[in-house]
């Protein structure tokens, strides 16, 4: 029987299907999607996702950070395997298909290989990342994070949500706090789908993205330390408001993104926690997350420097201090080149157009490109808008990369 | 019997135990007070100040706001009584003494009226204002308000804390929805009795302060309207970051403030909601509070129309939308000479120190002066702190100006 060829597909109807059924569970306003990490409607989904999974004949196994993997047996059973997946958890005001995409296109391929009957050489993973997005518990990419050695388990575990939730409590309380070790194992490969996010493939009218990399990110955390006082009679020069310490850091921010707009550069301050943030009273602390990204090492580097710069003048306008909590980076390598060459030879050997592009989000695939070769497919999506109920794509611009992907784990997996 | 002498004066002890009582009601952190409107809290305090009314022989009355009065019988009952107290409510990050001192120093004058069986022509009630500080329900001074027609009352039950709770559901839970009409009756003159919460009085070693107005103040709650998106692909110019827009008016606000700092003016911003408020995705709104205070009208006015002008600039740097939602304003008026002359020639007469000042903060006072004569007292706190745990005063600072209230306040019920 082949093992690779042009005139295998996936189930096109199979397959919206199940995305379909996705998208009925988390419901956010209008007709977008907020399905929080480890929330209600995450436990439902996975419930959902795992049915799916022993339905197709895999031996479903999750971690201690929650990360589901569903696996299908290779001739050669001891071999690593090739691990395809992304993300079933989305943000607050999101859609159905960032993260989506990819799990259930992985599956969508395990289930077309069963039918055809097509043996691999070594075994096949489908992943499920818990709480990429960040959108709940911070930094996003955790659980990958940990599966990779970047991040400490028990650290992780600690991480908590704005209410004061903790991971790891969550976890407990949807019942995905797994056995399996976090990572620790030898990975063949990582192969990911994932809507672009940004909006040259839907320009383009282009179906697949082979991804060769990342935009350059650094994000940190800091804490802005004032002190609180009566808002009426304090005098202007004993103040010391943590939030106007942290207005002035978000619009320095925001200016040096716009310096390295021309050459693609951009910034974000997207979370401000105020204590106690209630009127009459100055606020004490603050504490922001923000990140920065460029197309280059070199690029990024360079706004560090501004961004470090900023930090004690803010405090200084501001009259407060800035503690830097946290600093994290990601998007810096390459993908690898093997990876990226088979789903160069899938695209075209499928005879689907195709582009090189780089990643401007994070995705999982940069935590498990430091662990083992990896590689991601982007499909358009449109006017590239997502984390916003109008993401949207059309099925026939979905089902394109999702027979490539199966075509490059296919071939990886019979290496 | 004489209704006025110098003998007459409060028992310091047994005042300071019932201040002290209070102070365990409620504590938060370090040995500050956290006694927020219409918490547990709250509730604890009402009843044990209910209860020492009704030991003092007060008839107690709640309204539709949570106000509670503590009437004490004149001789001829049927005119309008002279109107006495502040708030026992608290910031989140408080002391003992804010608002505290007015409604049981009001207390303790009358204990001491009944002690040396002083009867009066007009009846005396203890007010304890609901809301004062708006730490909970914005805008502070929210229950005087409606009793003096500022507010309507429908609106200010309707006003919620940041869990979304409103202020009509909170009263009801902590049983103090009283069915007394909000207002709409005669008073012939109200006092109230603060600390300073600045620092001249502590500074020039003078016990009390014969408060003639306040600072004319502004108030705003404005809106920033952005749009969701991803915090990676999206360019700089694609960009509606409502925490951006919000940051840009922070910044200008504190500049306009540092610009009349000479004059004695001040801004404030104290208070911002955003959502999503999630790392990964562009806040869509904010929702800011802030105030601006200056010693004049005048230079107010002034102020004010610097800012009004720095919104429409904040949105454009911020590439968002800014909508006013409310706008505040006390402090411009004078407190009533008649009012302000018994509280000097009680002073005098008492042989206490005291000088002629403004006030800085708001106080339900100036609601109170909009619907009948009123004027206040100030007694010094150490360095002018407040709205912080470090507030504080010592005994024999608060009992010269729980005197000279008294004395005020009997001659005014006796005219």
């Amino acid at each position: 029987m082949s093992t690779r060829g042009n005139e295998l597909r996936i189930d096109e109807k199979r397959f919206w299907e199940t995305m379909t059924a996705s998208g009925e569970i988390g419901r956010g306003r209008t007709t977008g999607m907020s399905r929080l990490a480890l929330g209600d409607d995450d436990r439902k989904m996975r419930d959902l996702f795992v049915g799916w999974c022993r339905e197709a004949g895999l031996a479903v196994s999750v971690d201690g950070m929650g990360n589901i993997f569903a696996r299908r047996r290779g001739r050669e059973d001891d071999l690593p395997p090739v691990l395809v997946g992304s993300h079933l958890d989305t943000q607050i005001a999101a859609g159905n298909y960032d993260g989506v995409l990819g799990v259930l296109g992985a599956l969508e391929a395990v289930r077309t290989l069963n039918d055809a009957g097509i043996e691999t050489r070594r075994p096949i993973e489908i992943v499920n990342w818990a709480n990429e997005e960040g959108a709940r518990f911070n930094p996003p990419m955790l659980a990958s994070g940990v599966f990779a050695g970047v991040f400490d388990h028990q650290w992780a575990l600690e991480r908590t949500d704005l209410s004061g939730k903790s991971y790891g409590e969550e976890l407990k309380r949807i019942g995905y706090a797994g056995t399996a070790p976090v990572g620790g194992r030898k990975i063949d490969a990582y192969f990911e789908l994932h809507i672009e996010q940004g909006p040259i493939l839907d320009e383009k009218k282009i179906p697949v993205g082979i991804v060769t990399g990342g935009f350059a990110t650094r994000g940190m955390k800091v804490k802005i330390m004032g002190e609180t006082a009566h808002t009426g009679p304090t005098p202007m020069d004993r103040r010391k408001n943590a939030l106007v310490g942290a207005a002035y850091l978000i619009t320095a921010l925001n200016e040096i993104g716009w310096r390295y707009h021309e050459e693609g550069g951009k910034s974000t301050a997207a979370q401000l926690e105020i204590w106690p943030n209630l009127p009459g009273i100055l606020p004490e602390w603050a504490v922001l997350i923000f990140d920065f990204r460029h197309p280059t090492v070199e690029g990024v580097e360079r706004m560090k420097a501004e961004v470090e710069a900023a930090i004690p003048e803010a405090a200084r306008k501001g009259n407060v201090a800035i503690e830097v909590l946290e600093r994290r980076a990601f998007g810096d390598e390459a993908f690898d080149p093997a990876c990226i060459d088979l789903i160069r030879s899938a695209a075209k050997e499928l005879g689907i157009p195709a582009i090189e592009m780089q990643s401007q989000a994070g995705h999982d695939a940069y935590n498990m490109n430091r662990i083992c070769p990896a590689a991601m497919i982007f499909a358009p999506c449109e006017k590239g808008i997502s984390h916003n109920e109008a993401e949207s794509m059309k099925p026939e611009e979905a089902f394109p990369g999702v027979n490539v992907l199966m075509h490059a784990v296919l071939a990886r997996a019979n290496r």
